[in-house]
């Protein structure tokens, strides 16, 4: 912080369990990169390289390493992990992940059917090696799962060994715990956090009338994902209650009855 | 220009008072800042540190060094002038501007409720010593100003001291000045037009078709902000009649007829 | 590729003819022109300099070299074009060409009335020395053309010389090709791709989703325009099946049975 203000809400350091911020990055040159970790470091706990980039990204191992020096876990999006599930390369995956030395792995089944005790299987394994995030969730917005299967499907996943369970919203915001248009599909999300501990959820919220949303309903610690490099600041002004939408969220009520 | 053309709308050089850009920073890098005064410095009259970003701006003094070399002004988003208000600590606000040597800064209560009178007097307090931008307009969709009420706030701040109005859009471009839909509400800027010298008006503009509009409506030299970093150049070419969107603007009858 | 996975689709090696990216820079300075080439400069075939922003693009020569060393080939957008007919300057626009020893030039008609003759005239003259793409398609929604007229356009411009015929979408994705809503006027296209050679047409597909779409309707080696650079690698992830919207496209039918 540049300068104190009184009512700001408390904010864990790094390394933390809770206040996550998942960084998205679909393509960023190393000096990008440099960039971003020049103002946002502190703010940013992990790096996912978005769904199959990794695969074509120059200096790619010069990048992970702009990222981990800065204190950034890197993974790579989950989609690559189930492009070599479906082509029965499980294994060639795991060594992909050792020779980039990545911290962590993201195991989905956005694109694909997996069983969901396979997919628990592969949680466990790589749960032996790396800090996991696996996702709930289908990008196919009519792929319909039950509040019960979300739950259920959550708690196995964090049994086998995830470190956070992920909410999927895709880059765009419109699919799993989003209705269509963007707007938090409440029932579902409190129903999930009536069963699940809060601070094992990462939820996606790429857009900020989402962040905003999350911030309200749980606090400034919610963890949040799929965040934009460039929004990475501006998120954690609406944890601060330093832009309009979380203005009062976290003064005295005195300061509420006489500003609001 | 790089190259000349016939017909072209005249635009002032800087420092000017008409056909002003102001420029949202939410939290570009020190490299990030170089790279956007290199390309738009002469372009942009004003650098706003949006809503509470300064706060949490790592070399936040080198950044506002960069700009202000580039001969941009630089000031805090309204939203902190706020949060330093209603926590009763406006003596420490002016301590901060005076710390950060800024040229300029912003009044507002887009996010609190503030008698107009106390609006007027921070404003006469501030403009003794800077260049003081007032917004007009409530960030909240709901909160309802009539028109009367836009045109005697915007005339009496104007009185108390500030240098421009700014009405209010948000990042978003979806309120104030607008409908929901980010369409402009052109009963109320005309009738704001009518009463209020439209060189103390900074409309604030962050979409592309709102820029076009203002531009059709009031001609190349209109004072626009909420500008992303990234969008000033492609701005200034709507400005010069070099976009699709104002191609026949400014050229004369007789080429319109032709090829219109 | 950082590593090998069977059953992506094979891309050509620049110079290509077919699976193209034209991508638009609107102001980006030299360091961000920089740090696109370093990670993108194999993606991309095209640069253009958007609408009329190359009259107002600081150290233009420089930005021009930079792009031209990594083997993209640099354009002005059709509005310039545009800009200097209207203005009875086709020679001074010849000789701007030359002078910034630009390698393609755009001849469009997307905001100008232009007989379809003169129009063919200009791609011969300019196909003598450069490579000409030419932009069918008014920017104007309003403006109604022909399924007929698209075809007999595209088919005498690549005969008065064009190198590739591009279908107009605007920075928008909501014009030409496309309705207002940004999906794809798919009658048109089918259309137009029967009797126009499909390696001949460039589509401007500014929206994920329309990419996506050109990609499944006509494979990975489908010619796009209007590429934002920061979405080049994501682009390129949708062309090689390893991004949700087409990841199963590229995949043995088996695969697809057990896992779609």
């Amino acid at each position: 912080m540049n300068f104190n203000l009184p009512y700001l809400p408390e904010r864990p350091a790094k390394p933390r369990i809770n206040g996550l911020a998942m960084v998205m990055d679909k393509g960023l040159s190393i000096r990008e990169a440099e960039n971003f970790v020049s103002s946002s470091a502190e703010l940013t706990d992990f790096i996912k390289l978005g769904f199959g980039t990794s695969a074509i990204t120059n200096n790619l191992e010069q990048k992970i390493k702009v990222y981990k020096q800065a204190g950034i876990k890197v993974y790579f999006g989950g989609t690559l992990f189930e492009a070599f599930v479906i082509r029965n390369m499980f294994v060639s995956y795991m060594e992909l992940i050792d020779k980039y030395q990545l911290d962590a792995v993201e195991v989905s089944d956005g694109s694909m059917n997996m069983e969901h005790q396979l997919k628990c299987e592969y949680i466990g394994k790589l749960s032996e090696s790396y800090i996991v995030l696996s996702e709930v969730g289908s990008k196919d917005a009519e792929v319909e799962i039950t509040n019960k299967e979300w739950i259920s499907q959550m708690q196995s996943e964090l049994e086998a060994g995830s470190f956070k369970v992920i909410a999927e919203a895709r880059e765009s915001g419109t699919v799993g715990i989003y209705k269509s248009n963007g707007k938090a599909d409440i029932s579902l999300i409190d129903e999930i956090s009536s069963k699940v501990p809060l601070e094992n959820i990462l939820w996606e919220a790429p857009l900020k009338s989402q962040q905003a949303w999350f911030i309200k309903h749980f606090g400034a610690n919610v963890n949040l994902g799929n965040i934009a490099p460039n929004e990475v600041i501006a998120l954690e002004t609406l944890r601060l209650g330093l832009r309009g939408d979380t203005f009062f969220e976290f003064v005295p009520d005195d300061i509420r009855r006489k500003y609001q």
